[in-house]
């Protein structure tokens, strides 16, 4: 079987991991290769690491342009992706890697992004609970953001099994510096972001906040708060999210002393410890792209760069009362365009791993 | 005056950095410089970024090397700098770079170091409330670990001001390589680090836990339990603690709805805003190294890379009812070496900025 | 059909680019994973990018754990693959990325290596002129150095096309720090590379230089004399090499004065240039993996990171009479693990880029 | 005595690192700070690391603002330095960091910059033959370029010693991204520069060509052409110059064979190689900033970085007859703003390192 696809914002960092991924992808043909700005460009100018589709030329990202194929992802700017989606077929396959349709609030997409809701598609995150089954056979298929998909993966499982209390979860997340864009902007320079770490977005402005608390309430059946702060990391790509919530009174109790800033028995925290993990290795034991790591090691974002994997790692921490997961993902790929393969193949019932990569390249 | 200075542990990271401050400094001669296995080697070999420096000759660390000088600096594994410390006169001043003489509970640090407690000393954390009163002087100092150093200097202020909960502190810190020392360690080589996020000691296990707490609990004059997360970032040096903790129900009444995870008033928000970022402008409002930036600024720690200064920047979160603080630092400088000579240039009675570098060095 | 593999030295850098290339090509089945030190770890300890072999166990690295494969790689310490490789069978295929059957002349291998010479076994470069037919069928197969790959394939056509001068060759190349393997070793802290160049080997010591020679030699049908200063650059994978060579007088005669330190007519310069670049383009006109750049671009080593592929580009200084290539490789994939991947194709009758990636990961 | 200064350009990397050194000057007082687009901003927002200066006011780049100061830094694009210093009064100290008055041929300055010459002023290098001493008492400056520092001080000893051939030099140099200045551009984006080597301006039409010519054929006495390939390292900071030149025929005179593509003898070598070394140590002898390192020990640019040091090392390469010399700068200090501070030290009778690091900020 031979699929068509059409990638559009092909110049970005989106649209580069889409197509080098598809280059690869054993059951796909690259139809329309688009862009607004560069269109007329030949790719090898502006995505050198694409060998293979070099002397491709840029055509412009209209409706026309798009369509004749049977998946069309859209790596566009919010808005641009719902404006093109409309006009689009309802047989077409699309894939917004964009945040247009991921939220299901309309107030809450009002109030991030000022525009008005273009609608909720499916939610292109298998392994959160529920939403494979959403993916097949879908249409429309909305891609999660870098951030939520890393730190959903991180804590869902918890919320799900109801190990974990809903008003005091703290994200803190780094990411790679092609989270932030093709863009040139000062800011963003070799010279300013090399041998560096900042914040930014701090205080709950950035716009992946409402979306993460959208999926950990969808698994938790509850409301969940959470104060998420993104920082960018001197690196190009990755995204390490380092997640943590207080567990459920319940779980504590074998805590000789139940209160969670007291430091219980030594047998005790293990138990709960052992407990915890069980959790997340259930949740993701049938997972071909999760992975929870064995005890002691701790994931990287570079052992899972320019590939789909996930690392997770859960650690409790008895004295504080909490669970801290860690979770490396590769945001560009699992984040981005990985995360968009995986749910065209799962929409289309082809192999779910298909053109993806289990290994990262490291070192 | 000229006062004559001794490091031992100079082929390490933090006794070069004290070498390197102690070069500029305009009240100091640099008399011995000790090493354990490097005794006898050309200091120029072993850190050759000091050239002026370059053709001394590195002693054995012995009490009678270090003796006779007027400060002497320990920048030695922690159990070694108590054994030395123990042997030098009460006149001569001690200023301990290492662990051994922070903690005030002996419990923590048989917890956390497994050994004998060593007893303590001074904090060399002159901006902690209380704390500059007691360098004056003193013959003994103990400088504050680099994950403290910046995770008090962000939270402290709120504590003190009674304007924190503290039971739910979470504190997320990315450091440059440099803080895990030069031995040679497979984890550390340059293809593992660079580009590449990783968490380390989590789950409460980092040591300098204990010694956050204890900074905490002292300005909030209640214990205070801290979730800390230590991570390793693809640079040399800087850490970016991103701190966080629950603001206090009282400071929260002017939202119409004071439930912390209910979002309130535009104007309640703004006021709480403003009443807590006047808590840590006040705080340091006389502090040479600490500045509060102005709004709509993040730290970033290439800019305080090499010098003494502390960035440091609030936003409050009312959705969430919480206050986070971001705060860069050098954890060489700021961290270590920076803070050492601050506190030596306050016990002596020199001016407390003497051969201290106000300005990073950057891009 | 289904190759079994057999991996040694799985446990560095080279033995586990091996296992990322092969764990996906669709041809091969891999056998033994041996290490020396390291055996009876489990490889997701040592590799823990290799997310789909994390759970293989290594084996000790014995010629019986090595047998009964089709294939074996060596990625071992010089020495130690010329004593394994000669216990194993004559047909089966031993592929060493090691250097001791690379050099032809037993004294330039005393020279350079201070051992006995294993003898030469044809080169893994089919780029090079006539040495892809020696590959054909080949069982025994010596992977070129990675600076030898790239410095032979930036300047190999020029003289094979009797367009360069043999005795003016100056090559200095920009290494990334895996090229230095997994020892843990102080100067190959990530605290002391980041941010740093710096040379090593400098003065024609390094032992890829009598390698360069003789591929160069064997190009140009005469003795070639090579100044070759390789560096370190401050990422984990990837070679820049520039090398440049003085253009032989009969190309000159098109500038009005033929002296070589003299400028010309524009129109002699750009007719020159243009044959020079023809020289270049017709010598990989039909190559898979090697690509001369459209003028205007330069090659970057992070688009063909982690890729089998290599970016030429050539320019012509009338001013100095010389000719500049640039080259850049991935240093683990062409530069020794895709160039043993592609030779093994070759030898096997596959397909040349079976299990290689055209598509660099970038950014 | 206090010196009052104007530094324009500051919002750049030049201007904000004469600004830092400035800064810790003795003998210096900060007037104008001036930027062209930036003028009316907090230097703070621009240059956050400089946090003594931070709440300075840019004002505008005019000959009114820069008026009234013993001395005034030009740090802008070429072109404009030359407007604005036509206007300055005479018995000001003008220095320039930017291009318009370093090359003394008009010729070439056309051919390179395309507009008309400015004229010649004094060079700011003083550790060439001869410099210093135009220097002192001069009220015109022009700062060398960051690439002809490193490459100057690499061989003019060897060509002021008639050790070198002029007609066979090639210069290949690394540098930092800061090298490339401040402004917005998509191939200068951290994300595109990070663990990546690329060249630029191959093939002899980099502007610090000729610029490198005049200086070394200046130390020869005679006509020196290079052949010189600036390539950009994953680095914010400094230069590492690969330099080599053939050694002439006398030097050669003790290998029993003087062919220079034969080894000789290992005493012959030995001997030439002492005598080159001599060269270089002899030449920089009572230099502060320039120093030639021990054998075995080869420069790095992290050892400089942030101070006004050079790293030297010389290899002679008796196969190739080549002598190599490989130099570290920091292109922002000793290659620009400490060459300029360096400069005004000389110019107004100050001691030579006042106000400059001799220590690099290392890790």
């Amino acid at each position: 079987m031979t699929i068509s696809v059409a990638v559009s914002g092909a110049s970005g960092y989106a649209g580069g991991e889409l197509l080098r991924l598809l280059a690869s992808h054993p059951d796909v043909t690259i139809g329309a290769i688009t862009a607004h700005s560069n269109a007329g460009t030949r790719l090898g100018e502006l995505q050198p690491h694409l060998h293979s589709l070099a002397d491709r030329l840029l055509e412009e990202t209209t409706v026309q342009n798009l369509s004749g194929h049977d998946v069309v992802f859209l790596a566009l700017p919010h808005g641009a992706s719902a404006e093109i989606a409309r006009q689009l077929p309802a047989e077409t396959l699309v894939i917004d890697a964009g945040a247009d349709h991921r939220l299901e609030d309309p107030a809450a997409w009002e109030k991030f992004y000022g525009t008005a809701h273009a609608g909720t598609w499916p939610y292109g995150l298998p392994e959160l609970p529920g939403r494979r089954e959403r993916l097949r056979g879908a249409r429309r298929i909305a891609v999660p953001g870098c951030y939520p998909t890393s730190a959903l993966l991180a804590l869902a499982p918890g919320f799900a099994a109801g190990a974990l209390l809903p008003d005091d979860v703290v994200i803190v997340s780094a990411s790679g510096t092609s989270g932030a864009g093709k863009a040139a902007k000062v800011n963003l320079l070799g010279s300013e972001v090399m041998a560096s770490m900042s914040p930014y977005g701090v205080g709950g402005g950035h716009r992946h906040t409402p979306e993460i608390e959208q999926g950990l309430s969808a698994a938790a059946g509850t409301a969940v708060t959470v104060s998420f702060t993104p920082t960018l990391a001197p690196m190009s790509r990755g995204i390490l999210a380092t997640a943590t919530a207080k567990v459920a009174p319940e779980l504590l109790k074998e805590l000789v002393n139940t209160d969670a800033a007291t430091i219980g028995t030594e047998a005790g925290e293990a138990s709960i410890a052992a407990q915890l993990r069980r959790i997340w290795l259930d949740a993701y034991e049938d997972e071909p792209f999760v992975h929870v790591l064995p005890e002691g090691q701790w994931p990287a974002t570079k052992s899972v760069q320019g590939s789909n994997h996930v690392a997770i790692q859960i650690a409790f921490d008895a004295h504080a009362g909490r669970v801290i997961v860690c979770c490396a993902i590769d945001n560009l790929t699992k984040g981005t365009a990985g995360g968009a393969v995986q749910s065209m193949n799962i929409a289309l019932g082809l192999d779910e791993t298909s053109g993806l990569s289990f290994q990262g390249v490291a070192p």
